[in-house]
């Protein structure tokens, strides 16, 4: 049935000028002027037009196969085209797509796009994203294997929250209470005393109410944690390491795919500037006039901190360092006087900014017994609910710290993606459940 | 407080004979004799004998630094030691671990294990279990990334089981009934229409009631899925080069953590066999004498199987063929009688056995909308249930088949592990929730 020529990609048509190939891809778009047939042909390295005569062309999104001569010709998408000479449907659509996948805006009825995201999804805006995200976690994988860093996978039905209880999905484990896991926070440090450096790629779980264009209740959380730490410094120069390296691979990889979607590739500067919370807020407020309250930096406030970084040092990146312990789970390492004393205010917590938006949380972990002991009294928090989490803390557990990146809100924020939700492949919402 | 000395890793101690090195670790074991103190350091390359005297050796599974010189000693592990010059604790344990971590013995116990794992997961063999399914997941993805697959990740808060609706854990989505994915199966099908080639790592979870030496709740699935194909032969064909190159990447990475299991890595065929299952049948009740009822395998005719083909082609995988229709779900592909028309007996799914143990379902899927419709209406299933999962079938899906390996059943096979529940660092069954 199919030619017995090898199937050619797209991409590789200008290897073939003059050649005679096979290409086999979706009906992307169609025009049928009477005498003349154009077609052009989705394959998953890009499109080319097709061109014929006497054929009959089936619904877009069909499977076809063309065989034909490639010419090259500078107006087509790709600069070549195929004449087709013998035309085959692979498997043909029954219907017309719900909306024409070639001019879908991102911008015009987002929720219909979702809705019939089955297909929808093929579009080339739509791939491109998801492209880039599968480049994006792999980049980081290999960067933290090349460091002596160990995969992970950790159990996504626990017991109760790493981070402190609201926010869980109920799931009925064999008729008792359990709850999908908010992130691996616990299972990761506990890992450090196993492989002393973890990484996890795996969804985690936020039953939060609000829809916001940066949340999602379902997200892949890029998840790292190191042990034999000296300090949070250590993490961040990892995490900038981290991100050096990711905009490496993008930039051999992605190209055409940033293009595509309008949006750069950013530089990583060899140290990414470092401001605490304090003088953030202090910067903030005297050089924008905006004021900040509450214990962390409102979106307004992280979207000026990060003009000021790129106006002044260039960075679309800022670590904001030493949060104050009333914006940080019980587990933040407090930042220590001088004498060596717990500082009851500071901790060694971080965020870092990527264009106006916080794209990881991360820090120093507490690993004394004694001293997270103190600081769950602190907290005013149950020792009896947390013994999971502090059982493993009687056995020596070094000095760690680490981060988690979302995967789709970075995905999002490189590509210029206004809607996180655009940056995940079936995305659940507040309302949202399907496809 | 800690030596500017550069760490060492214990793995690169017969490079540095005869210097004074710095170490970081964990009390492995400890052996206080008066006049002299041993210390067996662990780090995550393995274990050093460290000597001194006038040590204070703190309670095993501390952190600890050592400062010492390098000298060679055959009777010691690694056929190094370290005398100690400087000794410091890095972080004590506050208390003795409940069971001793290097006496561990997987067959004395286990529950009492797994109730610890938060420390026991430290052991030598528990950790090279893991180290060995990091490695054994890595090159699965390295593997189909140069075949030109691309990475997805797929929603596992669905709303309804791809599988059937049987064995599902639910969930309190916002007030909506929902459930935990028992596989990516639709979602990947339908990223081929995007990609079409890909795979995705991630748990699933199954809410089966037995508890078993080879199921788990939660495991992590390798899932691949590939468009455009002729057959399900062209499946098996990938997933024949995949093992080869997942075991060849164990040859080059995990030699030690083998030995350590007293297991041997297998050798792919150039050409794993294939036999249907039929004849499967037919073969172990005329040879073995083990009749085989059922519409498929039983555990016994799997090892049985597995052993013919060991002794006879040398084989530790073989591929079994055509299952019938009883055996396998609606979307399974059906085989083609030479007219073209649909045999209602047999399909075109196959299970790929492993040392006894079935670790593979695949097959090639049914894309034709008609076909699928048919099918659903053999099955005598509700098309209106599964229009979720028949809607994307409406729009030009190419041929395609893949499959799923669970990653903690092939590790425990290939390292002699009689309990899957240990080749998972924190294994869900019907009775564990925690840790």
């Amino acid at each position: 049935m199919t030619s017995p020529l090898k199937r050619t990609l797209t991409r590789e048509l200008p290897q073939h000028e003059g050649q005679t190939v096979k290409l086999q891809g979706f009906v992307h778009a169609r025009r049928d002027l009477g005498g003349v047939q154009f077609l052009v042909l989705r394959d998953v390295t890009g499109v080319t037009q097709c061109v014929g005569s006497g054929l009959t062309l089936p619904l877009a999104e069909s499977s076809v196969e063309v065989v034909g001569k490639v010419k090259a010709h500078p107006k087509a998408p790709g600069g070549f085209e195929v004449q087709v000479e013998d035309f085959r449907v692979i498997s043909a659509a029954t219907e017309a797509t719900p909306v024409e996948i070639p001019k879908m805006e991102w911008n015009v009825n987002p929720e219909t796009m979702l809705d019939y995201r089955v297909v929808t999804v093929r579009g080339l805006k739509e791939r491109a994203a998801l492209k880039v995200q599968a480049e994006l976690v792999d980049a980081f994988r290999a960067h933290l294997r090349g460091e002596g860093f160990t995969e992970i996978s950790t159990p996504k039905i626990v017991s109760a929250g790493a981070e402190g209880g609201a926010n869980l999905f109920p799931i009925d484990y064999f008729g008792h209470p359990a709850y999908l896991a908010q992130s691996p926070q616990l299972y990761k440090q506990i890992m450090v005393g196993v492989f002393e450096r973890v990484f996890e790629v795996a969804a985690v779980y936020r039953a939060e109410e609000h829809a916001t264009s940066r949340h999602l209740n379902e997200y892949l959380s890029l998840d790292v944690e190191m042990g034999f730490i000296e300090d949070e410094e250590d993490v961040m120069g990892l995490e900038n390491r981290l991100l050096a390296s990711i905009m490496e691979r993008l930039r051999a990889t992605s190209q055409a795919e940033f293009e595509l979607l309008g949006a750069t590739i950013p530089d990583v500067p060899a140290h990414i500037p470092r401001i605490t919370l304090m003088d953030a807020r202090q910067l903030v407020t005297e050089k924008y006039g905006h004021p900040v309250g509450g214990k962390d930096l409102d979106p307004e406030a992280e979207r000026l901190l990060s003009q000021h970084f790129a106006e002044t040092e260039g960075s679309d990146f800022v670590f904001v360092t030493k949060y104050p312990r009333a914006a940080r789970p019980f587990y933040a390492h407090p930042e220590l006087n001088e004498d060596g004393s717990v500082n009851g205010e500071v901790t060694r917590g971080f965020d870092l900014l990527f264009r106006g938006i916080e794209i990881t949380s991360g820090g120093q972990r507490i690993h004394d017994y004694g001293m997270l002991m103190d600081s769950i009294a602190a907290y005013k928090l149950k020792p009896e609910s947390l013994e999971g989490y502090t059982e493993v803390f009687k056995y020596g557990m070094p000095p760690h710290g680490g981060f988690a990146i979302g995967a789709e809100r970075l995905t999002a924020k490189l590509l210029g993606i206004a809607n996180v939700r655009y940056a995940r492949a079936f995305p659940r919402d507040r309302h949202r459940l399907t496809p």
